[in-house]
């Protein structure tokens, strides 16, 4: 038996938000002061570093739980089952859902019950819970529905990751530009095939570590806004992810018995296209090897970094060939990695 | 192979609300409108339904993950363990940290990062998430951890069911004076002993009744607060509880092969002593016996309602010998059960 993915789906909203858009912001240092820069230049550095021109935001009228409903019909059918067969449904996210001008995370029911109900899903014996893991949510929640395969508790799985980092960004802080919306849906299950899930790695590093990515004031010291927003070390972030992901990479890619020559692609979490590309860069280093050209497609310039959805959106849009000189043919062997809060790292192997 | 709970732990607040304590408390219906009956009367039938005579609150400078850590240490001695040795520090929570007198969920880091941070495990491979499943939560992390051993993911789980309820409660709605705060731990291991985990059941129920237990508005409608807080449909919630727990309840029974006339304890979410008393009734009839005297303990009287705590609270305090009349020894057989928003329904039969 192995495990497989047999449908993918996403929802991109449709608001761009371009960089341009962030003009008029008044960026400060986390101190509250000023930056000496202007605003055309401090965009511009955070281009260069992210690769980010523009991002997604959802519409004020819609919730988290409404885009992670979007993307699983998506996922449902692209799969072609009947959703009543569906033993677990599983939301990663972060956030829960935070009405548009509002501050506070709604998490009950989780996001997993109100998508359940979205989709009219009667059968009770389809269990729906929410995972909170940063921005590895959705691969971890992989792996869970792997290991529920695995132990005989279930044989198909919706596996979702979805955010509205927009609901939680302090305008006054410059990483806001960073953060997007979106929701990446897929239906695992037990199949005949070959192929499939091969290997798995997870890692949760917190004894220095925790709070690298945290709930923070605004930089905006002037007003006595208690709000707390999204907030990370992003220098700790850097060194903390190049010392860590390329070796937890090298361990799965190991464990999956496949050779580096086999990794067709690299689907990594959309944080920052810098960091991305020094941690491909050090991974193929570790093997020995040389980062192919293409290896690692990217989405985070036109769509940014959505937490949770990045790796199912990408993995979506490949798919369905939606990514200009991407694809994946039956028996490709791609991984799927990522970091973020917690911190967490995880990958997968998996064949198509 | 069995797979076992080798250390519990709690953590029980010092601050006692009394039910007294509310007599100032201005009760309104969900309308806005005053109750015709006094505090007294109100709180009186408050009492008579739900059993709860008065229930504890975290001081002020405590928080979520707090609790949880406290009650995590205790689990971990009395398993005595290395915690650098365990596979997963699993986290079931609602509303993640929230500060006192502050409005917003903190959930990111996940409170399970959190705890491994604070407890000084340096292991990486100690993977740390956060479940949201409602009051069930604790109870179905445990399936989880049950899973992770089953497919050889995990040997040694940490399982934490903690809530500080108190910090999103509507002082003018009745059902406030459910909600308790409390954390409850327990050390999840394969074993070579006989017993331990035999048979277990989940359902989750959102097509009519997702929104049950909700995030809504104060009762107070003369002021403008935006604020949510934690509501319910109680009758609804009765009526579901009545007519789907004791056949969930059935249903584990029978998987576990073991008989109605075996169960020594059944150890029930401490949601509502009515409630509780119903559903194990009615479990009895449908198992064609009768409810022995003292089958079911319970620490909602002086506890409350803390949501995912009751259960690992209960289960603490019974096998540490500290509530009258309730012992557990070798070879007992025993059952979990909750019921919480989601709506979410489990259960599990246990071997001690």
């Amino acid at each position: 038996m192995s495990i497989k993915i047999t449908g993918v789906g996403s929802y991109i909203p449709e608001r761009v938000e371009k960089n341009s858009d962030f003009h008029e912001h008044e960026f400060l240092y986390e101190d509250g002061s000023n930056f000496s820069q202007s605003n055309a230049v401090i965009i511009e550095k955070f281009k260069a570093i992210t690769g980010i021109v523009e991002r997604r935001y959802i519409h004020s009228e819609l919730n988290n739980s409404d885009i992670a409903y979007l993307a699983a019909i998506n996922a449902i059918e692209d799969a072609k089952i009947d959703p009543e067969e569906l033993d677990y449904l599983i939301v990663a996210h972060n956030y829960g859902d935070v009405l548009d001008k509002d501050v506070q995370s709604d998490t009950v029911p989780s996001l997993a019950s109100r998508v359940k109900h979205k989709l009219r899903i009667k059968n009770p014996k389809c269990v729906a819970y929410d995972i909170l893991f940063g921005c590895p949510g959705w691969i971890e929640a992989v792996i869970q529905a792997n290991a529920f395969i695995k132990s005989g508790l279930a044989k198909k799985c919706l596996v979702i990751g979805s955010e509205t980092l927009s609901r939680v960004v302090d305008k006054h802080d410059r990483d806001s530009m960073i953060y997007s919306d979106g929701a990446g849906a897929t239906v695992i299950e037990a199949s005949d095939e070959p192929g499939g899930i091969l290997a798995h790695e997870s890692a949760t590093y917190s004894f220095e570590e925790a709070n690298f990515i945290f709930f923070g004031k605004s930089y905006n010291r002037d007003n006595d806004d208690p709000r707390r927003y999204i907030k990370m070390h992003g220098r700790k972030i850097y060194e903390f992810a190049l010392s860590h992901v390329p070796a937890a990479m090298k361990s799965c890619l190991e464990q999956s018995g496949k050779n580096i020559k086999d990794l067709k692609k690299i689907l990594i979490h959309q944080a920052n296209e810098k960091m991305d590309e020094a941690i491909v860069k050090r991974f193929y280093k570790l093997m020995g090897a040389e980062a192919p050209e293409g290896v690692m497609p990217m989405s985070i310039n036109k769509l940014g970094n959505s937490s949770v959805a990045t790796v199912p959106t990408l993995l979506d849009l490949i798919l369905k060939g939606k990514m200009k000189d991407q694809e994946l043919v039956k028996g490709d062997v791609i991984m799927l990695a990522s970091v973020g809060a917690g911190m967490n790292i995880n990958a997968i192997v998996y064949q198509v």
